[in-house]
C-alpha cells in the first residue's frame, strides 16, 4: 500500500536523494560513527554514517562528503543506530492517555510507528469517535497507522456496545488515508465458522488490498487455527503457550509475541524461538496493552525488547522483530523498519544491545526525542465535549442494585453452586470455576474466605436497563469495591466488590465523574481514576496518569490485592472473545461455545 | 499490491477456505505424506498433508478430515514439498521461443512465476510487442508477472531501438493487469546523476505503488549504489562479485545471485553467503538468461538450485532463495512463496534435498507437470505477422561493407593501435583492450594471431543505414564468421568475423530468414538457427530450439570457439549498460564513462 506516514512520498524525492548520496547536494542531517543495527544481513556494522534528506534516508556509508554548511551533525559516538520501532499491535486507549500524549509517552523510548487497533474508543463512540483520537494522534510525529476496529461489539449478540461495525463500515475505512488494515478480528470462532459478518469484513480488507490482524486465542492449532489463517489472517498476538506461536508461524502468520503490562506472554513464548533453530522472520514484539505506570517506569518497545534479550532472544534479531520483521508484514518494508536508503528516516540511538536504552528518537529525519523527553511542541488537545458525555445508565444505582437472589426453588439450601469466573494473574485467560456459596435469606453474597466476589456488568450507552451478573475468584481482597467503564471491550460499568454499599459508591463515583476507575472501601474512596473521554481516557500526559493508577494501584493493594495491575485484568471480565467464562450486561458467556450459560449450575 | 495471478482473489474464497480446514467441505486435492519444506521458519515438517480448494492451501496438518469422495488425492511417499519457484529476473526471449513454449519449459523444472522483463521484443517491437508476449504466455498456468522495460533504448543517445519507452509508456502499462513492476532499471548512470527520464519513470512505478527492478553493474558499491537504492530501486542481479551482493543486502537490496546459461556468477557470489553469518532475506537465485539448451540439459531454477547447493548454500535457505525471498521483494508473500493458508496452492515435489529434481508441479491446485511434461495442451500460437517481419536495413550488405580504412594520416603506418572489446567467458563483462593492428592496403583486418576479430553491427528497425564499427578479441575461432539477430538491447545486426566474404555470407542469411543467429566459413552455412519474431525467438518447444542451438553450438567449435555459449557473450557486444567497452550501431562506447570513443587509440 501507498505509505502516507512519512514527510514526503519516495517519488517526490528520488533525484534529491541521489543528490546527497552522490554529494552533489548536502545532507539535511548527518549521523556520524555509529554502530549500525543492520536488520537486513543482522549484522552490526562498525563506525557507520548516516545522510538524511527529505525526511529519507539518502546514504550510508562514510557521509563526510554530504555535509554541508547547513548540515546537521549528530555525532553518535559509537552508540549503536538502530530502525525505529514499529508496535505491530496495540491499543492506545489502554494508556488510559489521548493519542496525542500516547505519542509523547513512546516516541523518546523508540516507538516511532504503531500499528493501532482503536476499538476500545470505537466501542463507546463509534468510528467518529476514532476519527477524533487519530486528529489527536496526527499533531505528533507518530506514525499512528489505523486498523480498523472489527470486532465492535466484540462478540456480536453477546453484549450491548456504544456502537458497531460490520463490512459497510471497514468497506468505508478503508479509503482513509490513515487506515493500513483491519484491526484484531477477535470473532475467530465467526471466522473459523464461515459467518457473513466476519468474512464480509475480511473481504472488504483484502479488496482494499490491506493487511489483517488476529486474535486467535485458543490453544488449537489445527484446524480452527488453519481456518483462520486461510481466511487472509496475517498476524496474531493471542499466543500464550511456545508452541502456539510456533504453529502461527510455521502456517505463514506472524506471531506477534507479546509482553503487556498485564500480559506477560513474552517470557514463555520465548521458547519458540530459543528452543527452537527456527528462522525467526515471522516474529514480532508488541505490547497489545500497556498502562501509563509501565510507559512511564519500565518503557515501551524498548522495554520489551530487553525482556526478550533477557529470555534469550539474541538482540539483533530481537531488534528485527520491532522493526523488519513488522514492516514486512504489513507489506511497507519498503518504506519503513531499516536503515537503508530511500526509507523513511526513522532511527533510534541505543546506548549498548545490553542495556537497550534509547537516548535520542528520530522521525522522517527530525530528532523528536532526546534523552527521555520529546522534543516537539504538543498542547492539550482539547477533545470535544460529546467525547466527555459517555455515561448514560437508565436506573439509578443503589446498595439494592446488588441484590442476587437464589432460584425458588434453591431458597431453603445452605449453599447453591455458581459458575466463577477465575482469572489468572499476567494472563488474560480466565477459567470457569464452580464455588459453592452460602444463601443468606434467599440471596447470595461475597466470599472473602474462598476469594469470590460479586459482579456487575451495567450497560452504560444507551439507557437500556440491562446488567449481568456474576462472580469473580482471585483478587485476594478483603474489604471494599472496585469499579471501572474500562471494560472490555463494551466498556459497560463493571463493578466488583465485598458489600453491596461500597459497589453502590463505587458505581456512583463513576457515574458522577465521566468515567474511571476505582477503589473504595467503608463508604470512602481510596483511589480515583477519571476517565472522562470516552471513559477510557484522560488528556494528561503519561507522569500525571501514572501517579494517579499508582495511587489506585495502592488502594487495591490496602484492600488486599498484591496483583500486579490489578485492574487491567479485572478489566477483561466482560471479554467475551477470551477463554474460558466471561460476564457482560447480558449475563455470563460460556466463550470456549458461545453460548450463554446460567449464574447457577 | 493486489495479485491478479492466481485461479480466485482471497475474498472470494475464504469462506470455503475454513470450510475445507474444518472439514465441513472437501478439499479438491489432498498431498499426503510430504516433508514439508516450511520456508517461513525455515524446517522440514515430516509426514504432512495440505488441502487445496478454489486453488488455494485451505489446511496444512493431517487432512484426512479434508478428503471426500471428489477429492483427489495425491499421495507424496515421503518426497519433499516446497513452494513453487519463483525467478525474481528473467527474459523469455533468451530461451529463443515464445513465453507459451517457455512455460512449457520450465514448469516442469518447478517454476511457477516469473518476474520477466520482456524487454528484448520491446527493443524491437515496443510495447505492443510486449502485450503479444503477454497473450501467449496467458494459455499456460505459469505466473508471467511482468516488469516493463524500463530502457528501450537501453542507454539512450547511444543505439538506435525499434521503439522507446519514457515516464508516460510507464505509467499506461502501470494500469496493465499483468504488470507488477519496473523492468531493470540498466540507466543507472541516468539513476545516481538523476535525469528526468530515469527518474520519471521510477517515480510512475512508485506512484503506482508497483516495485522497481534494477541492474547496477559496476563494482561501487558507495556513493553511486547508495544514489541507486535511495532512488527506490529494490532488487539487483548485476552482483559479479561477493562484496557487491553483499553491499546491496546491507543497503536493503535484494542481491539477486545469477546463474544463467552464459553468466555463471553464483559460485563466486555465494560467498556473500557462505563466508559470512548473515540474515539471507534478501537473497535470490535468478537465471536472468537461459537458453534452450541448459533448459532441456540443465533445466531451470532447480538447476540454480542444486548450483547454490554445490557452492554451501543449505539447501532450505536456497529454496527460500526462489520462493518466499521473492514475494517478499515483490510485496506478494501474502499470496505466493509458501506453502501456508490461504496462499495459492503453487506446490512442486523434490526427490530429495540433494538432488532437487522436481518430479511434479502444482499450480493454483492443478497439477500442471509430472515427470518432466507438461499436463496442459498448449498449440502453437500463431504469432502475427507483422512480428515475424522485423528485418529493415537500408543497404544491401556486400563483403565491401566490411572495409575497415585507417586513418589517412596512419595509412602509411605498419600497424595501428584500436580499442578493442575483450569478452570475458561466462561474464556479462567485457573490457577494452588495446591491439595493434597491421595495416594493409590502408585497411584493417581481423587477426587471427591475436585472436581478434572485426565486429560491425548495423541498424535494422528503421533503415536508417547507420552501423559501427569495432574488434573483439577472445572468442578463439580460426576461420568464418558469426551475425546476430539477437544483440543486446537494439538487437540490430552484429556481425563478427574473419573475412569479410563470410561476414556478408552471414549477414544476407539472417536477412533472408528474417533474424536469427548464423556461424558461416568459406561460404558455407555451418549452423543456423532461424528466429523469425522479432528476430529473437521462434514459435517453437525447448528440445526443437535445443537442438538448432546445439547445431549452431557445434558450428562455432568447428570454427574453433570452445567457450560455452559463445553466442550469447557474443550478443552482448552491443549492451552498452555493461561495461567496459561495447559497440551498438552508432560506434565504440566507453561504458564506463557513457561516450563514444573513437576505434583509433
Amino acid at each position: 500500500m501507498i505509505n502516507r506516514f512519512c514527510k514526503m512520498p519516495l517519488w517526490e524525492c528520488t533525484k534529491t536523494l541521489a543528490d546527497v548520496a552522490q554529494g552533489r547536494t548536502s545532507a539535511d542531517v548527518v549521523i556520524t560513527g555509529a554502530k549500525l543495527v543492520n536488520v537486513c544481513t543482522a549484522e552490526i556494522q562498525e563506525n557507520m554514517d548516516v545522510a538524511i534528506s527529505c525526511g529519507r534516508i539518502a546514504y550510508v556509508g562514510q557521509a563526510d562528503h554530504c555535509i554541508g554548511d547547513e548540515t546537521l551533525v549528530i555525532e553518535a559516538n559509537g552508540q549503536y543506530i538502530a530502525p525505529g520501532f514499529l508496535d505491530g499491535h496495540i491499543h492506545v486507549e489502554s494508556s488510559m492517555m489521548g493519542a496525542g500524549e500516547y505519542a509523547r509517552a513512546v516516541i523518546p523510548h523508540g516507538t516511532v510507528g504503531i500499528y493501532w487497533d482503536p476499538h476500545e474508543i470505537c466501542n463507546v463512540l463509534g468510528l467518529e469517535g476514532v476519527k477524533v483520537m487519530m486528529d489527536d494522534a496526527a499533531r505528533t510525529p507518530l506514525k499512528a497507522m489505523v486498523t480498523t476496529p472489527s470486532c465492535v461489539p466484540a462478540v456480536p449478540g453477546f453484549e450491548d456496545t456504544g456502537s458497531s461495525v460490520g463490512p459497510k463500515e471497514i468497506a468505508e475505512s478503508m479509503t482513509w488515508d490513515g487506515v493500513v488494515g483491519l484491526g484484531e478480528m477477535m470473532n475467530f470462532v465467526g471466522v473459523v465458522n464461515g459467518t457473513d459478518h466476519a468474512h464480509g469484513e475480511l473481504a472488504e480488507t483484502l479488496k482494499a488490498d490491506k493487511v489483517i490482524t488476529g486474535h486467535y486465542s485458543i490453544p488449537e492449532n489445527d484446524r480452527g487455527l488453519n481456518a483462520y489463517v486461510a481466511s487472509g489472517v496475517r498476524c496474531c498476538h493471542e499466543s500464550t503457550r511456545a508452541e502456539d506461536a510456533l504453529a502461527k508461524m510455521r502456517l505463514g502468520q506472524y506471531a506477534q509475541l507479546r509482553y503487556g503490562s498485564a500480559w506477560h506472554d513474552l517470557p514463555e513464548l520465548a521458547h519458540a524461538i530459543t528452543d527452537t533453530d527456527i528462522d525467526t522472520r515471522f516474529a514480532h514484539l508488541v505490547s497489545d496493552d500497556t498502562h501509563p505506570h509501565t510507559l512511564v517506569e519500565d518503557g515501551h518497545l524498548d522495554h520489551v525488547l530487553r525482556v526478550a534479550v533477557s529470555c534469550g532472544i539474541p538482540p539483533i534479531q530481537a531488534i528485527q522483530m520491532v522493526t523488519l520483521n513488522v514492516a514486512t508484514c504489513f507489506r511497507m518494508d519498503n518504506e519503513l523498519g531499516s536503515i537503508t536508503p530511500g526509507k523513511c528516516a526513522d532511527i533510534v540511538f541505543l546506548d549498548g544491545l545490553d542495556t537497550l536504552n534509547v537516548t535520542r528518537t528520530i522521525i522522517d529525519g527530525d530528532v523528536v526525542a532526546e534523552d527521555g523527553a520529546v522534543l516537539f511542541p504538543l498542547g492539550s488537545y482539547g477533545y470535544p465535549a460529546w467525547v466527555t458525555r459517555s455515561m448514560h445508565l437508565k436506573d439509578e444505582i443503589t446498595p439494592d442494585s446488588f441484590a442476587v437472589p437464589v432460584p425458588a426453588e434453591a431458597a431453603d439450601e445452605d449453599t447453591v453452586t455458581v459458575r466463577t469466573i477465575e482469572i489468572i494473574p499476567g494472563k488474560v485467560g480466565a477459567f470457569e470455576t464452580h464455588v459453592d456459596l452460602p444463601v443468606v435469606n434467599g440471596k447470595l453474597e461475597s466470599s472473602l474466605a474462598q476469594d469470590v466476589l460479586k459482579t456487575f456488568v451495567f450497560e452504560r450507552h444507551h439507557e437500556t436497563g440491562t446488567y449481568g451478573v456474576g462472580f469473580t475468584k482471585g483478587f485476594g481482597i478483603q474489604r471494599g469495591a472496585m469499579a471501572s467503564t474500562v471494560a472490555h471491550d463494551a466498556h459497560n460499568l463493571l463493578v466488583v466488590g465485598t458489600n453491596d454499599a461500597d459497589m453502590a459508591l463505587a458505581a456512583n463515583t463513576l457515574i458522577q465523574c465521566g468515567g474511571g476507575m476505582v477503589v473504595v472501601a467503608d463508604g470512602e474512596v481510596l483511589g480515583l481514576v477519571e476517565l472522562p473521554i470516552a471513559g477510557l481516557m484522560d488528556d494528561l500526559g503519561a507522569e500525571q496518569m501514572s501517579k494517579k493508577v499508582h495511587g489506585l494501584e495502592d488502594a487495591w493493594a490496602q484492600i488486599g490485592c498484591a496483583m500486579p495491575s490489578p485492574f487491567m485484568t479485572m478489566a477483561l471480565i466482560p471479554l467475551a472473545c477470551l477463554p474460558e467464562l466471561r460476564l457482560t450486561n447480558r449475563g455470563l458467556v460460556d466463550c470456549t461455545k458461545f453460548e450463554f450459560v446460567d449464574l447457577f449450575v
